[in-house]
């Protein structure tokens, strides 16, 4: 049965998403005198997604892509109190609490009593590692691992590294594309428990995923009840 | 006698600060409409180093200096053109080819025939991994670690990880700061190699650091020497 169980974090175990959602309205807001907002919004986020090769993930990647979405939404015309504003915002997401989902910790702490918990998270490092120690979570992880890509081959490195079996492992976490497919490509079992502010990037038609191969869960305290539902059907069986 | 000799990596295998340095003249031309170019470097150094706490190291970190400098400066007034050119060079910075030092390759090749080698940088794991890809030089390392900070404490921790001794531990770098006092004191030993480019946050003033402590060489290329001298005296002693 499982031996570990591990979770993803930016919208499965805390807010994430909501921030960069309230920011990008910030943004529109700001630039509303040059451009359309649904417009600014959507350029931006061609511009985040153009630039993830160069930068990365993480705040500063996305506050780069604001100012150069910007400069161009603006032709050129943005000035320095609205690129204040921008870098503003961007100093608010770098330090702001971290605000955890309800039900999260006590979720860690039962779970911690009988299996090696990790949390697995990608993006920038410097940021992640500060957001985690600002979680106050860091203490129910055996394992904690910021990659820069959640696929096939970093999860498969993980098991190596730590010379786990991806069928005594368990993935939770929001995101299709990093939490669930690549898991169960390896042979691991995965459960998805959807967040309404999941970003764009991180959504999979869920056709492509075949459904039967993870398990859907509508709120992370359901998740100690499921796993003994797991376990039991596993033992009977 | 010594299993693992660590590297540093930026401005010891190859150049680095070299770049940032190039990147702040031409931040001081751009800016020279507004102010004083001496000036303006020295204001963005200081930027630089009051958002570390914030922003951490890197590129990415330092284009964002960049910017909220020449908005100072400019007191408002820079313009959509004048930050296109700060992006693109920051662009440029991010991908453009890892020039190595003469005789670092061949230095590496030699030695990791004889110990393992550890290539220990800090900075952003984003920008510090691609950097190592471009480099070409991963295969010579045992060992490759990113760390946020060089101090005692990361020294210490990855003697832990990697159940390795102090005593049979050489670090070569060109940072007193980062390189050379943190290693010494946790009992290792450091070879110095100074760089005329560095960083003026990786300098210590030199009495702060025993100079009976750590060996210093003008050139990588006289590493594998130096080492067997080394070997030789512990040898006959």
């Amino acid at each position: 049965m499982f031996e570990t169980i591990a979770f993803d974090a930016d919208d499965t175990l805390w807010h994430n998403e909501t921030y960069y959602h309230e920011a990008k309205k910030l943004f529109a807001q700001l630039l509303s005198k040059y451009q359309d907002t649904e417009y600014a919004r959507r350029k931006l986020d061609e511009t985040e997604i153009h630039n993830i090769d160069i930068y990365g993930y993480g705040i500063k990647s996305f506050t780069l892509s604001m100012i150069e979405t910007a400069i161009g939404l603006s032709e050129g015309k943005i000035d320095g109190g609205e690129l204040d504003q921008i870098l503003a915002i961007s100093k608010e997401m770098l330090t702001n609490e971290v605000e955890l989902f309800e039900h999260a910790e006590e979720t860690l702490a039962k779970l911690s009593q009988r299996f090696d918990l990790m949390l697995i998270t990608k993006g920038d490092q410097f940021e992640q590692e500060r957001k985690i120690a600002r979680s106050g979570l860091s203490g129910y992880f055996r394992y904690i691992e910021i990659v820069g890509e959640k696929s096939q081959e970093s999860y498969q490195a993980l098991m190596a590294k730590y010379n786990l079996h991806p069928n005594r492992f368990l993935m939770v976490g929001n995101s299709l594309r990093s939490d669930i497919q690549p898991v169960i490509a390896i042979g691991g079992r995965a459960i998805y428990i959807p967040n309404e502010h999941t970003w764009f990037h991180e959504e999979l038609p869920k056709e492509e995923v075949d459904r039967t191969a993870y398990d859907e869960l509508e709120h992370i305290a359901q998740l100690p009840d499921h796993i003994d539902r797991l376990v039991k059907t596993e033992y009977d069986s």
